[in-house]
């Protein structure tokens, strides 16, 4: 008699975001005069750029004729995409990163949920607090995590490293060691981020107590100050320590469109098992590569019209979150985030939780956000907004939440 | 200090197709003035349908304009992708599937690797033997397999079911009970299939014994037998103990483009467990849905005129099916499949094993196969060739064969 997997009956409802449209559903359905505004899941809005539409189309007419048919791919990605990738986001950067250790895959979500099967259910995770939640929920589904509180909210077997506004929002060291360390630097939700000096420090203390930094710089394109690191590999000591998840879905609005990468360095070692052959074993033996004609769309973010194009996309969400960020704090609102990142965090007013602004907000204003609580315990009196929306959409929004 | 998955250890060698790879490019480089052909990966090299080109085109500028720009997919896949795949691969063969009960995916290698997740790792799997060597792999590396005598090449914890000349290629009831069990019909690599009443029995038996039979027709398309099973649907009872895998790969060419989908029915159970809510809820965490201009691909798949230049598609590669099982048999080899499945399957001559087959095959053809002990032990002495290449290579291998 089979049995199931008894890790998936831990976890504490559902997903986030899945909760939230349903929510948004319920009140759409009971209101259907309201005009709703989303701002709440990080999806994008803006079209792809024209240099990516252009390159798109050459490749799909490629797949129309059997002399420039592309069927599988190279187990890791094609060369045309990786060494692009190499040049511009590592080497361009002075990071001593080489094609040979990039990923070519569908995106950082699966990622960032599948990189933790390559270490053993023993290990410790250590998450900032609140965070992005796939990495908390693809422990829980691997067995890693211990059991669940549900009054604090919180997983016997994480280690929480709190990022609130009393600290910043800059995780402190544990007290206990972890074995691996999730960052998501810029942060998802909060929209903070920490310095290159402050990263060396977590890089230094990674190779000294053995832990793996599983970073994620989903939003490195969105950084707009000097010392903020666009990839941990900048940090002296990186490549013994770090393994780096890179998007292609904020920078270049491929949230529907599904590319990303994950960086191995082959200095990552256990003794001498090599990280970066687990990586390229599990690639090989539970993947089949990102369609062809996406890749080529990958390639073009990296041209010269491509980076143009993505530059004026991004100071366009840039701009969207300078106006919530000063339209908020003209409301009487506290927040932080939005410089580095396209997501604005707020405190909610009036001692509400979280999801009772979600509420709030919704039903009064018909704006969506995302309850800060649902990203972890320390979420809570907070609440995220993104910069996604179209410009339009979010002047209307921060007219609605000045008039509430 | 971290510690690694050590299961991943276990696994003898590298991926099949990869090794495959490395010898043919060592061959290539040693000897570059040979044209080498290659029968071996079960890659398409036909372009992709007419329909299906302009359909990605059409999906390309919506991305376009912010009008008619999608983000991220529905969870699940797209309705307009999966009410189609309800209504023409299971409502039109009389099966009861309903469009909820199909999850969209990239691929049907990533299914059939994810999909143990969702089981304990208690559990013990049964395989037909040979097989497409990704089953067991991904439960080597979940930790599912026991230990591995490198002498039988088998796992001691795997219940492997012969399927040989001596039985027919007909998997029998194993003497042990299984949890779950991978049936890959028709058949990867052996591309024989078995029929209708058969397979029920094998529903049966699931049924009786509390099995889940995890059921791969990613080569239901070249079925041209009318008592073969296109789904594992067909058969009464399947809604309790089938998962089935579909591929978009091999009927429309999409092994570069990459689409696939899995049917979990809602009456699959254990106890009061959906095992379709764990399947959604893995896809809803870990995973973020296929590109949406694939998606509209994937529908166009299903469109009449798609529908009618895949038929088309497929007899061109049955075309060369018949070529190599009578190119073959002329040439004095015992062959077995190619009739309902775009794979023959050989008995090396002279006792010969499958590499070394492969090799002298490499070397005094310069034709590229597949060798069947790479798809477990059952398969030595056994070899595969693919009718995937175009009809000039496929006769010009016969040729060659021929004159061996």
């Amino acid at each position: 008699m089979f049995k199931i997997n008894d890790n998936y009956l831990k976890l504490p409802g559902s997903y986030l975001f899945s909760n939230i449209a349903k929510k948004v559903d319920a009140y759409s359905k009971a209101h259907p005069d309201k005009e709703i505004i989303r701002l709440g899941i990080g999806d994008v809005t803006q079209p792809l750029a024209p240099k990516i539409i252009e390159t798109l189309h050459e490749a799909v007419d490629e797949m129309a004729h059997a002399e420039t048919f592309h069927g599988y791919a190279p187990d890791l990605g094609y060369a045309f995409l990786r060494d692009t990738i190499a040049k511009n986001d590592y080497k361009d950067r002075g990071c001593d990163i080489s094609a040979d250790e990039i990923f070519v895959s569908d995106g950082a979500k699966c990622d960032s949920g599948n990189i933790q099967e390559i270490f053993s259910v023993d290990n410790k995770i250590a998450v900032c607090d609140p965070v992005y939640p796939v990495y908390v929920d693809t422990n829980v589904m691997a067995g890693r995590t211990g059991t669940y509180d549900p009054v604090t909210e919180t997983w016997s077997d994480v280690i929480y490293m709190p990022c609130t506004a009393e600290n910043n929002f800059i995780p402190e060291f544990p007290k206990e060691a972890p074995d691996l360390i999730y960052l998501c630097i810029p942060n998802n939700p909060t929209g903070t981020t920490i310095t290159k000096s402050q990263l060396q420090e977590w890089v230094d203390y990674a190779n000294r107590i053995g832990a793996v930094i599983i970073y994620d710089a989903a939003y490195e394109a969105y950084i707009s100050e000097d010392d903020v690191p666009h990839s941990i590999y900048e940090c002296e000591g990186a490549r013994t320590c770090a393994i780096e998840l890179r998007s292609f879905s904020k920078n270049a609005g491929f949230t529907g469109t599904r590319l990303g990468f994950t960086v191995v360095p082959k200095d990552l070692k256990a003794g001498d098992v090599s990280l970066h052959a687990l990586w390229a074993r599990r690639h090989g033996t539970k993947y089949n590569g990102a369609p062809y004609i996406i890749q080529k769309a990958g390639w073009a973010c990296y041209t010269e019209e491509g980076k143009a194009q993505l530059k004026e996309q991004v100071a366009y969400y840039m701009n969207n979150a300078k106006t919530i960020k000063e339209g908020l704090k003209d409301a009487g609102f506290t927040v932080f985030g939005g410089v580095n990142a396209p997501y604005i965090w707020l405190k909610t007013p009036d001692k509400m939780t979280s999801w009772e602004f979600f509420d709030y907000l919704l039903d009064k204003a018909n704006v969506v956000g995302t309850p800060g609580s649902g990203f972890g315990p320390s979420g809570e009196g907070y609440f995220r907004l993104t910069a996604f929306g179209s410009h339009e959409n979010t002047l209307r929004a921060m007219e609605r939440i000045k008039n509430l």
